[in-house]
């Protein structure tokens, strides 16, 4: 029998851990370094069970890892090869790796059916209905993710030139971009050739700030990515014929819904857990006893 | 005084010379390999030089670089540091180093006042009102370009992954794109993260070529690249006031004039003479005698 389960909620900048018992009731949660598997597994690995060791601390446990199933929400879930080291060299008794948007989808909706749109420097959609999972965008800024914080600042930058090149207005916006690269072109396009979707995204909050004093080009960029993000929201209605939650997260979620059009607007409402309770909440489903299994 | 002038259009295919009397007459032209003076200023001076030496052959003329001047209309020419240790190398009597849009100019529309957009796997408008060059757009697809091949093929690759997605309907364009690639979006994902506007122009043909057959996706991609290609014409015609010839040159520019806004369409017009044509004019008019500069 077991006593104790583990969710983990890791990405590029923190590793973090919930404890529960086999009612799903949160003992302890903690929080320990990066846990990027692509990038650094091994040190992914050691910050896992870390944040694992410190959650059952909190929960005033002595840390037992290899009795305690858990599941892991870890981006880069998708690489097969990043996955399979990682699963291997796992200190728990059993684990499953599963996506962040899955544990996302888990804390935000429940066990219920409904859908989450992830809306940050990228953008993903995860709907769930029958109780299956669907999957869409993410693919990055290049080819997909419309209306992402990437795409956002990629907007703005290029109408910052298009400004430059007195095929659109120059407004605000445009000016105090052009200025952050000392009103000379080129300095755009050499920053432009080897941004990051981060990169792009340090441009995503003056876009909206502007936006809010009226400046017509920050509306326009808006409007535009409002625009991608709610025919995706019109596929994830289609997916799940408009039933459940539907929640915004990730960095814009706040900032989006004033954007968005009215039929999704309305439907809107609060995630009601984080992403790591999602993970734990998982992890008591997949190795509880029937009669636990109620997260 | 100088009995012959030389043009040069060189780039990172081919380069062109043509010789040409005080008169502006032709005499002989040629062509040579690769002359990119960015990534291989040396070989592109050897080409150069080779190309003049054929174009005096061709007119029957025993070559003599030193007692000609010569305009040369090379890519990369906002780069500074290649074109000093280029200029400082060339065998000519006298030479220049404009764009290569600055002889299409010179060569579409003659000496007077007017505009040319080319547009190919970038693109890039020059107008020339009252004597005076502008130059619009040409920042590369990543910010700038609406409407090139780069982006065209980038939209296309995006449209299939938004069908995939059920974001929009799949159609044949996004079906024959998904199935270069597997029918595997991360393969997509993978090409576009690495991709050059010469490798999303490859889907460019794909695109005309659908919208022919009147594929839905195919024609939305087009009319989101004719806008752009419009508001940046609506841009030159401000600087021009309209005046003068309006050519398009390079590779889509058969091709795309059906889906430009009518007030566009309505002016377009063949041009002149191709850029070494532009190239040779200029080389008389900058170093032939007054009495001589005509062409």
């Amino acid at each position: 029998m077991v006593d104790y389960f583990i969710g983990i909620d890791g990405g590029g900048t923190s590793c973090r851990a919930a404890l529960a018992n086999g009612n799903g009731t949160i003992l302890g949660r903690s929080k320990s370094g990066a846990s990027n598997i692509l990038t650094d597994p091994d040190t992914a690995l050691k910050h896992i069970a870390e944040a694992a060791r410190l959650a059952f601390e909190e929960a005033g446990i002595t840390p037992d890892l290899p009795s305690a199933p858990a599941v892991l929400g870890l981006a880069g879930n998708n690489v097969g090869d990043a996955v399979n080291y990682v699963q291997a060299r796992l200190p728990f008794k059993q684990s499953e790796i599963v996506s962040d948007g899955v544990i996302a989808l888990q804390g935000a909706i429940g066990d219920e059916d409904g859908a989450i749109g992830i809306v940050g420097t990228g953008t993903v959609y995860i709907a769930r209905h029958d109780g299956k999972l669907h999957s869409i965008a993410g693919w990055g800024f290049q080819v997909s993710d419309l209306g992402s914080g990437a795409r956002l600042g990629q907007l703005a930058l290029q109408e910052s030139l298009l400004a430059y090149d007195t095929i659109r207005p120059m407004t605000g916006l445009s000016k105090a971009i052009l200025a952050e690269f000392g009103n000379n072109p080129e300095n755009v396009v050499d920053f432009a050739r080897l941004a990051k979707p981060g990169d792009y995204g340090r441009y995503t909050p003056k876009v909206f700030e502007y936006a809010r004093q009226g400046d017509e080009a920050a509306i326009r960029i808006l409007n535009t990515g409002a625009a991608g993000i709610d025919e995706a929201l019109d596929a994830v209605n289609a997916i799940t014929r408009s039933k459940g939650r539907l929640c915004l997260l990730g960095g814009l979620a706040p900032l989006y819904p004033e954007y968005l059009a009215e039929r999704h607007r309305s439907r809107l409402s609060e995630p009601l857990a984080d992403a790591l309770t999602g993970a734990v909440a998982l992890a008591v489903k997949a190795y509880g006893s029937p009669s636990e299994a109620r997260a």
